[in-house]
């Protein structure tokens, strides 16, 4: 018994459910799973249906599908296969570390085809655990020269999402377009708090009692991009900044790891600067 | 616009969600929001479906849907009213308060019909806040007695909910019997852990390090029947009893009012012990 | 036997804890919990000691310790006895109420002296649980005038804290001077994300999953005086405006009533714009 | 300037802090941080303090607080240098790789000394990670003559904590004897609640919206030992004992790593049943 996740956006109408499901049952397919949501605001409407069923004719199911939505509807028809990934990363581990570890042991629903840096530092952690890294410097270049040595190493694989694992380089406009909508990135403060560079030094000097990270689409607005995940944690007067970010770079790793599984899973939709999470 | 709530549960099925939906198309219904459930092990199914519409012909729409689908089907379809509730009380006020101001600033999703305690501590309270209050002493009676004054109470009253708010009584499987998930209690630990008696003086002489409460549905077996919600709060060795007692009660008139939230929103199916919340 | 919380904040140097210690002990107090936190970038040492002991000399104790401390420290010796507040409100009730019903049944910590409400709303409910309510309109006066009647209100009475709760006007730097440490504000947003006006519906604009609430002092620059406590809670693309406002009273009632408890029992330090909680 | 962690645990006196602090201070330390708590069912006096200063004289500033404090009283001077531990697994991974890859960052706090496995599941990864990884099957043998191999190898190296990751057999009242307070277990549930065997099984029979894990000091009584952390979390009727187990793994290793910061950094103290955490 196959597999197969139904992924529909498009304008909200009466009748839209008994239509897709009509025609899925017409297909011999049960659902196992459905979720919808209306969004009220933008009249929109999004479902991700899991069925099992006979997989042929899954062309001519699509075009069934869009035949019988309004115009502007987007199907996506997803046969279960794991998603590909490359990973860029600086210097700081622990981001890294949690996803080779879950790809070494199978439990990531991913799998990551190379890391690339723009140091050193994680090569020899990456190669232990069997994946090849990248050093890719962006010293004394242009951005357009070190973003093209990026993509070349990435056009070496077959890539589903870019994970930007604490990578500290701004990525370009002509890049992020590049990979609309398949680059991850998890930063750390709970957005829109702390937009910028230092964020726990930030939220050192205002004192906050609780910090964050969130894990997010990357658009051409650094730090303004769709959110995925977010998640907090308490702190108080004892907390240095050194001691913040040590207890945010746990939230880091859980927030950016759950987002992966969310997107890897295809149960996020973007919705213009949003997104809509199917759990 | 009216709005409908369709509840169905049944032996699970290929196709019962086209089924559905196509019959609530014929009638005009414009689905807003549906859930639905696969209990794998027990092979059921359940949905809520939140529609909009004309709700002429509701009963030969339950008609259909019986016809539709397999003989064990329980299908409930609800017209937006609120429900009604009574409280049961002893001498905590915390539970009892969080739902009277709510009641009272017309936030609590249900409408309170009377406060029935078995002291006279918290008549003062509710009167204020305009409820009656029935005292039901259970000093010198048998049980059947003391129940039979309270049924003779609630039947004074539509009610559609007993909510045990720190009720310290416990009720007999006859009267359990009577309002059969219609009874909603607050436990105070997070079960099932320190089930009975002192729930806090047990969590003080384990030596825990977080403390909860579970509000459920009350069957037969004390402190056994489904849950709906629990959560829980972090203590250390500071707390004393009396702390953990004082922290708790937060824990439960949260747990205890998101339990009746859902319950009066009819986002709850009991299955077995267990139960199914459409959050 | 009597309990005695002493308070000292000074510039750090060896020897802080014995000298103070020698001297509660000649004093012939025990020491029952002792925390004490030194600010390494500012210096600074704060400590908070709650005794057991005869009461007499208290004067001559402060004394002592002054002699034996830097110049600039600030010694506090408070003899148990509850704190005295007045509460202003506009029309929203659940922080108002939560205030009121802890304080009618002596949980609170603190007493309430007054309502002080520029609309009319909450009048009723305030009188029901005993409270006398003081209707202040702004409403076509100035500033200055509308806070001089306001203040001729507190005047009536003893206060040692204002709490604002979910009052709805901005205060002027003249009376936050003239209430300098003493005003507890509710912010309905995890600071400092979304500061200034409509958090929830900006951060429903921003696609947050995260929301939350923070209880600061204030101070002249609005929304930025020293956090007290914050708390956040999960929410998902399913949340409207209105949803997202629900779900946020709940944070901000429980964040208000947080601090509430923590300044009315002598835990917090303010240190520039930061505070020190003793939990 | 050297640090100095000062451990005292004695029957509870009038006056304590300020003999303790004295001697201190004769002795030239300045205190950085200092945590102390009286358990009053008990009549127990615990203190942390950390110190700087030269750190000539240890020996005899213990003789000096030895001869000042209660005849029962034990102190510990520890002058600042990492723990060292040994890894028991059986075959799941995520506890040990958290610390192994901790350990590789120099983010521990401790150091691996070597990893321990009744199967061969665990080596290739440990290896890879530079720690040595000894095979010692339980199978056709005694317990007794299992234990022997065990300790046998932890003979080998200087070890000060034994760190259960996921080691899936019982200990016997013999080995844990010889490592009275020295070996900390992780528990697949929120102790008291689900003792025993496949705690998520039963979670999920009973239907709890919570599930948890606890780590605690390994004593006699299984499951029964001393509690240093637990951590909850959300669940609902859409996990099945699969994803409880997956959404478990994730808070136990958290729960554990916790835990094992917190004994390394020497900020628990055993008392009965209890521990004291100075966090």
């Amino acid at each position: 018994m196959n597999e197969l996740t139904v992924l529909i956006s498009c304008p909200d109408q009466v009748g839209l459910v008994t239509r897709i499901t009509n025609i899925l049952a017409i297909h011999q397919l049960n659902i196992i799973a459905m979720r919808e949501f209306v969004d009220e605001e933008n009249k929109a409407f999004f479902t991700r249906i899991a069925c099992t069923g006979l997989l042929e004719g899954v062309a001519q199911l699509k075009n069934e599908l869009l035949k019988s939505l309004p115009e502007q509807a987007e199907v996506n028809l997803i046969t279960q296969q794991q998603k590909k990934i490359a990973v860029l990363v600086t210097k700081e581990y622990h981001c890294l570390a949690e996803i080779l570890i879950k790809n070494q042991f199978k439990t990531l629903g991913a799998e990551v085809q190379c890391v690339i840096g723009n140091y050193e530092e994680l090569r020899d952690f990456s190669e232990k655990l069997g994946i090849p890294y990248f050093y890719v410097s962006h010293v004394g270049k242009d951005k357009s020269q070190f973003e093209a040595e990026i993509k070349s190493v990435i056009n070496r694989f077959e890539v589903d999402y870019l994970v930007l694992a604490k990578f500290m380089q701004i990525l370009s406009a002509d890049f992020v377009k590049d990979y609309e909508g398949k680059i991850i990135n998890i930063h750390h403060s709970f957005l829109p708090a702390f937009i910028g560079a230092n964020p726990y030094r930030q939220a050192f000097e205002r004192g906050v009692k609780v910090i964050g990270a969130t894990a997010h689409f990357v658009t051409n607005n650094l730090d303004e991009g769709p959110i995925i995940t977010q998640h907090t944690s308490p702190v108080d007067h004892n907390f240095s900044v050194k001691d913040m970010v040590r207890a945010g770079k746990e939230i880091e790793k859980k927030v950016l790891l759950d987002a992966l599984a969310l997107v890897v899973e295809d149960r996020v939709f973007v919705s213009g600067n949003k997104t809509i999470v199917f759990k």
